[in-house]
């Protein structure tokens, strides 16, 4: 049994303005992803809502029909149950803790720590629509077509966790996160874990068409892709000559998974720094920001 | 394996003076308090804190020490662990979400809806101190004795969970609730889970000095104290047979447990009101709150 618990806070982690079947979607699917990240099989979960006290009964019925409705149908797709929590009322934004419990087989549960130099470093799907969608609802992106900034905000609002994946990797990754704080981040994250450094290539994270297009128009948006996190993508690392089996992967379940760089030993002359970007010309991209901060 | 999980909003569950000491108790004590309700042992937890984003970090820190010193302790107290958690800033005010995992034999947990017509109705302790020592707090009790005041702000501060009663408790007690909302409150909902009445006299109800002093003052804080809430005490039905054993726990223990009333058919006539309290003269009390309304 693995344990997981994620709290979404109004004004931090989502917009005010989202609708409550995005806020429900997404409380649950920044759970859901951490159980994938350990390749754990969701079972249940128990919810926390802190409701703001100076709602009236009326919007607060309102807004929970939205959530509860989308909470329900998510659940049933992700085969997870609600087995109890917590309803409070605060003076505060809505806070929504959600504690989710997976299960896995003793021992081969997947953790960041287990990287070694040499490994292929692989993203699913692709980078940096979520971040690029919250530019969109601030009204940053105005050239771009709406059908491209829909699908943005979509990514944004309506975040799927990688269950199947995470599962599928159990005994071929080592080294996996999800990318929720930005890829270069969570890459990170497994760096220092497994005390290696890492190197990815800009030109290989994989774009939708939507964020290519956004990028094509202002190229300093890369950043924000390989950056901006909300993404609840995997990246993991494999040793080379299960490449082929994630190749495999790949093709039966339809998910694009793209190797983007490599794991090397660290490095001790750049001591903090552990993930590398290279940029489209193989010179080292300069990040100042490599994910969100939460402090 | 139970599972359960609270939450307490500073200005809410606790004011927002109350030393990060205090508020580590409690956030651990409410989640404990509800293992003990279910006869279980406690073995993990998870933390979600959400720290007030306007808070210098100098302040932040100051209180993390304290909180994290006292949570410590506590866990120690009560061989529970600390297993994971998420940290965020939020622009509101505190906002603090404790998981709890704790064991019992399958099918031996204590339940709210197992109480019967004829048993005998207990609680433990004594009642009504932490919501006379939040009147304290407010300078509504200015003439009762400083010792008396601290023992109260002590119990309000500072809960201590029924966790060994709760264990003790299994395969004798039926129909168990932990006092957090109120005595009157808590023994509502197990009538409701059971789907009978109960009949408690107030006379019966156990206090400690420092509360039986403040009701000498003003004898309308006896409502207070049957329905103000924050005990962490267990209340319980147990079939007349095994009063005995519920005597020899007591003593054994050193734990003061009190028969307060009876467990009665549902009545038909009072639909919607399943705790009755007589009074010192034997007639109805009427309270118009039987506990803390959330909303």
């Amino acid at each position: 049994m693995v344990v997981t618990t994620d709290t979404i806070v109004s004004g931090v982690h989502f917009v005010e303005s989202d609708p409550p079947e995005s806020v429900a979607a997404k409380a649950l699917a920044v759970n859901l992803s951490d159980l994938a990240a350990m390749g754990a099989k969701p079972r249940a979960y128990t919810l926390s809502l802190a409701l703001p006290k100076d709602w009236s009964s009326q919007e607060t019925i309102l807004w929970l029909e939205g959530f509860v409705c989308r909470l329900a149908w998510d659940q049933r797709k992700s085969e997870v149950h609600l087995i109890g929590g917590d309803t409070v009322s605060s003076p505060g934004p809505m806070c929504i803790t959600i504690t989710a419990l997976g299960a896995v087989r003793a021992g081969s549960e997947l953790r960041r720590s287990t990287a070694r130099p040499g490994d292929l470093i692989f993203v699913s799907g692709s980078i940096g629509d979520a971040a690029l969608g919250l530019k969109y609802i601030a009204g940053e992106l105005p050239d771009l077509p709406l059908e491209f900034g829909d699908a943005l905000v979509n990514r944004y609002r309506f975040p799927q966790a990688r269950t199947e994946l995470g599962q599928q990797l159990v005994g071929i990754a080592r080294g996996v996160a999800d990318v929720s704080d930005g890829l270069v981040a969570d890459l990170e994250h497994i760096c220092v874990a497994s005390n290696v450094s890492a190197t990815i290539e800009a030109s290989s994270v994989p774009l939708s068409s939507a964020a290519r297009a956004a990028i094509d128009v202002n190229p300093d948006l890369l950043a924000v892709a390989l950056t901006g996190g909300d993404d609840y993508e995997l990246v993991f690392a494999v040793p080379p000559a299960s490449a082929n089996v994630i190749q495999a992967i790949s093709k039966t379940s339809s998910t694009s998974l793209t190797a983007i760089g490599r794991v090397d030993e660290p490095d001790p002359k750049n001591l903090g720094t552990y993930a590398h970007v290279l940029g489209p010309n193989g010179s080292p991209l300069d990040l100042t920001i490599h994910g969100y901060q939460h402090f």
